[in-house]
């Protein structure tokens, strides 16, 4: 049995605030004591990846501390838990079940007969199956073409994962001749974002994927109905050309509105549900079902290596841990998510939800207050397009942000040419390089403008080329380094109360029912 | 003349400082009382956009504060100087012009002979022209076809500023007609965002634009090489495809190799230079040259206003110095940009680099470390998505983030659909007025986790539509409230000393000769 108590309750976290600014970095860093600990501090990931957390302001004495915090804290055992199958979503009573859907960790859990790994399993075989008859022009269009394009409509969870994860893979699906579909994103309520995307498709090739687990978010259902409305002006039935993903007991499930359902379950929320359904048939679609499966066994690798109670041999937990030293003890605020690859351009805003929306919580999973900061602000923009943006306040702010980088040694697309003696993907690899050590290192100066102080912590990701399997890894290791943080920190990573009172008074506002603030609000935007 | 001093010299912020927590919120916001601070807390705005503070954690008595602020800095003095052509780019020994790009404000500024409004006002006649003759014919490719297509290759303010326009701006351009051309934008040294572009584009039918002011930024040349390869490799002649935007002093400026250049000068720096030839060439090809001058037009108009010394009647200045009262005396880290409006979805990018650049500073205009915090981390994503993505963390996080929106009452592209009694455009700007409240005035409930202690602050720019006149007047206040309040810290906004150690040492990783970390760290990355 686990026991969840609050963070600043436990002896090793105790012990661990007395190691405030241990280690200096710009000193650490620095000769040949810096390439020993740049070799020294790197654990394999999942996929040939590797994190190497060498710019991080730890030593030996703080890692072991975060070990003996791991401990306490039962981390490991926390996700067992989590994996076999316990209420852990203590908000919502609900099990936490998307390592599941990617069918290899812990026991089965099996609930009113159902065993859940074999139901998502299932999902995933009916979405592949799917797909396989629309690329082979088995599913067609009333005028029986081939459909070409695949759209989502989603917003939250249901948008910026499956987006990021196909914009992740686009490029290389084109160039690996993987690319089935072009797939486009409809989430905002704007009607603006709707029908700039229908303006920009052949409608009566496309195939729309409905996307909500309840069947009741605002934004999905309109967005539904302005593309129904679409296509039936279009002269289309779209009844033939939409599909719903959805629990098998909301509203959506139950018409016949569809060519075809998919379904999820309450125990995959929102923002983890990439490996299910939500997932899974968009991608299925656009990339074809195996480069889906790729996702999803690079993700299980990955989620093995959480399982290891040696902190050193365990990157998603040891990047948690670390991030918890940074937040709690070292009192950083934000952290930046930088990849090195333009591909990962939408990452960062699916890591800004996973995060903040996992960890921006005041209660602990009892619905106690606590008494320490939990979730930071996350944001970030692909390298080296940041270099030339904020990381001016990086180097030279007056705070210290630490820093998250990923980078590639391979392109995607493999298109490359020599300038000056190197590759763009040298210079590339070249500058993230750089950014650490600079970072880490500053460089003084006579002049006090000119000087870097150093002193901000940074890790990477490393790894060969970005490929579905490597992505899967890449998703698994932040999905998990979240849920460890939010075990230390003793929240709910799994619900989200604080969307709903945004909710209600939107409500109240198409409704006319307001008063107060509310309804001048209301009247100074013509509503 | 005015004069320099750090802002904790300043009485009037001695006096600020006692005013910590002065406002609740939670109570201000309720009621009759908030519906009348709606409507008292309101600044009028260029071409009908309207600038409400109400539910900002300010009164009567901080407002006069900030009042006394702003006249003790002499902020309108200094933006008077600094527009009428004195060099407040300390650093860099420069003037700072951008706003006589936008031609309408100040005195002559002339410089070797060269009056500097008449130097901007021939370039941007000049890319009219050369926009005008693309769009008729008279100017096209060696096959005597027509131009469809132009990529801005440039990288930080070459790209993200432009960049942010032309997609505020594509739907309202092809709704009014005015798309006059598709616009693509290359910006990383990643070979795959090159290499995408062109394999998403007719190369033969594109004008490429080459926009560097020094002629020397490595990723700007590495992807014009890349460019020019991909068209000779096409058999076309490169230099009747490219044109250059460029200092008249910069290598790029000496060659014949460009069908044309346009030149920019050193008084307009990156992320301010979307009013010049950086954005003026890409927009007027993309949308036609009224369209950039009504851009430039909106935003000369915001920049009347930034010049008024009542505070409470210039937008600008009073945005910076509710924006100083958060960050210094309140103590918050970042702000979030939160438009809503699909359009707007690159514009907090841009916003953070003009933010972040600027005032990521940790030193004074003297070059002396000053003992204040400086410029937040800016971060933000288009409304309603953030609802269901980080807001959960702005609603129940540990820590406070001021907030700063923006509206529309009119969709650009007017097509809806009307669903349970309301239209998208009304769900989205109910959505909007609801977070506000949500925000200020929270929710008590029994339940901790179901609890919203509101007191998160925030403000709303409102307008009609975004059209290129209001986008203009968007743009310029940020501008103007970002230099305002490096104005107040004391600070340089114009230079980014802290992107050069990662430029020497990225050099030095690619000629090999390296040691220590960063020698461990190339090796990695296999450089």
């Amino acid at each position: 049995m686990v026991t969840w108590n609050n963070l600043d309750t436990l002896a090793s976290y105790q012990k661990l605030t007395t190691m405030k600014n241990r280690v200096n970095i710009v000193e650490a860093m620095s000769g040949e004591n810096g390439a020993e600990r740049v070799k020294r501090y790197s654990a394999p990931m999942a996929e040939g990846l590797t994190y190497n957390y060498a710019a991080k302001e730890i030593d030996d004495t703080i890692l072991e501390q975060l070990a003996a915090l791991a401990e306490e804290a039962q981390l490991v055992e926390k996700f067992e838990a989590l994996y076999n199958g316990e209420r852990v979503n203590t908000g919502e009573n609900r099990m936490v079940l998307h390592h599941l859907a990617r069918r290899q960790l812990g026991n089965d859990v099996v609930e009113n007969g159902v065993n859940k790994r074999d139901f998502y399993a299932g999902v995933q075989a009916k979405a592949a199956e799917f797909a396989n008859k629309v690329h082979a022009g088995e599913i067609t269009n009333a005028a029986d073409e081939s459909f070409t394009t695949v759209v989502q409509i989603g917003i939250g969870g249901s948008d910026l994962g499956p987006r990021a994860l196909y914009l992740a893979l686009e490029n290389w699906a084109k160039t690996n001749n993987k690319l089935k579909m072009e797939a486009k994103f409809i989430s905002n309520v704007d009607p603006d974002d709707a029908a700039a995307v229908l303006k920009s498709i052949d409608v009566a090739r496309s195939l729309f994927i409905v996307v909500s687990k309840s069947g009741t978010t605002l934004e999905t259902l309109t967005n539904e109905a302005f593309v129904k409305n679409a296509l039936t002006e279009a002269g289309l039935d779209p009844s033939k050309h939409m599909l719903a993903v959805t629990s098998e007991t909301s509203p959506l499930a139950q018409g016949d509105d569809y060519l075809d359902a998919f379904f999820m379950d309450d125990y995959i929320g929102g923002r983890f549900s990439s490996s299910s359904a939500v997932g899974g048939v968009v991608l299925s679609l656009a990339f074809g079902p195996e480069v889906f499966a790729d996702i999803l066994n690079g993700a299980a690798e990955e989620d093995k290596l959480a399982t290891n109670k040696d902190l050193l041999q365990n990157p998603d937990m040891l990047d948690a841990l670390i991030g918890v030293y940074e937040r709690n003890v070292q009192g950083y605020p934000s952290t930046a998510v930088l990849p090195y690859s333009q591909a990962l351009n939408r990452f960062p805003a699916h890591l800004q939800q996973l995060d903040m929306e996992s960890n921006g919580k005041s209660v602990n999973r009892f619905g106690e207050y606590v008494d320490y900061v939990t979730g930071p602000t996350i944001f970030g923009e692909p390298g080296t397009n940041g270099q030339h943006s904020f990381y001016q306040l990086l180097h030279q702010g007056t705070d210290i942000t630490p820093l998250q980088f990923v980078g590639y040694k391979k392109s995607q697309i493999g298109m490359d040419v020599v300038i000056e003696g190197s590759t763009s993907q040298q210079k590339l690899c070249a500058n993230v390089a750089a950014q650490i050590v600079a970072f880490a290192c500053g460089k003084d100066d006579e002049d006090n403008n000119k000087t870097f102080k150093g002193g901000r912590p940074s890790s990477i990701i490393i790894g060969d080329q970005l490929t579905p399997r490597s992505l899967g890894a890449l998703l698994a290791h932040f999905e998990n380094k979240i849920m460890f943080q939010g075990f230390t920190w003793n929240i709910n990573s799994f619900d989200q109360e604080g969307v709903q009172l945004g909710k209600v008074l939107a409500k109240r506002v198409l409704a006319h029912d307001t008063d107060g603030a509310l309804k001048v609000y209301s009247d100074l935007l013509d509503i």
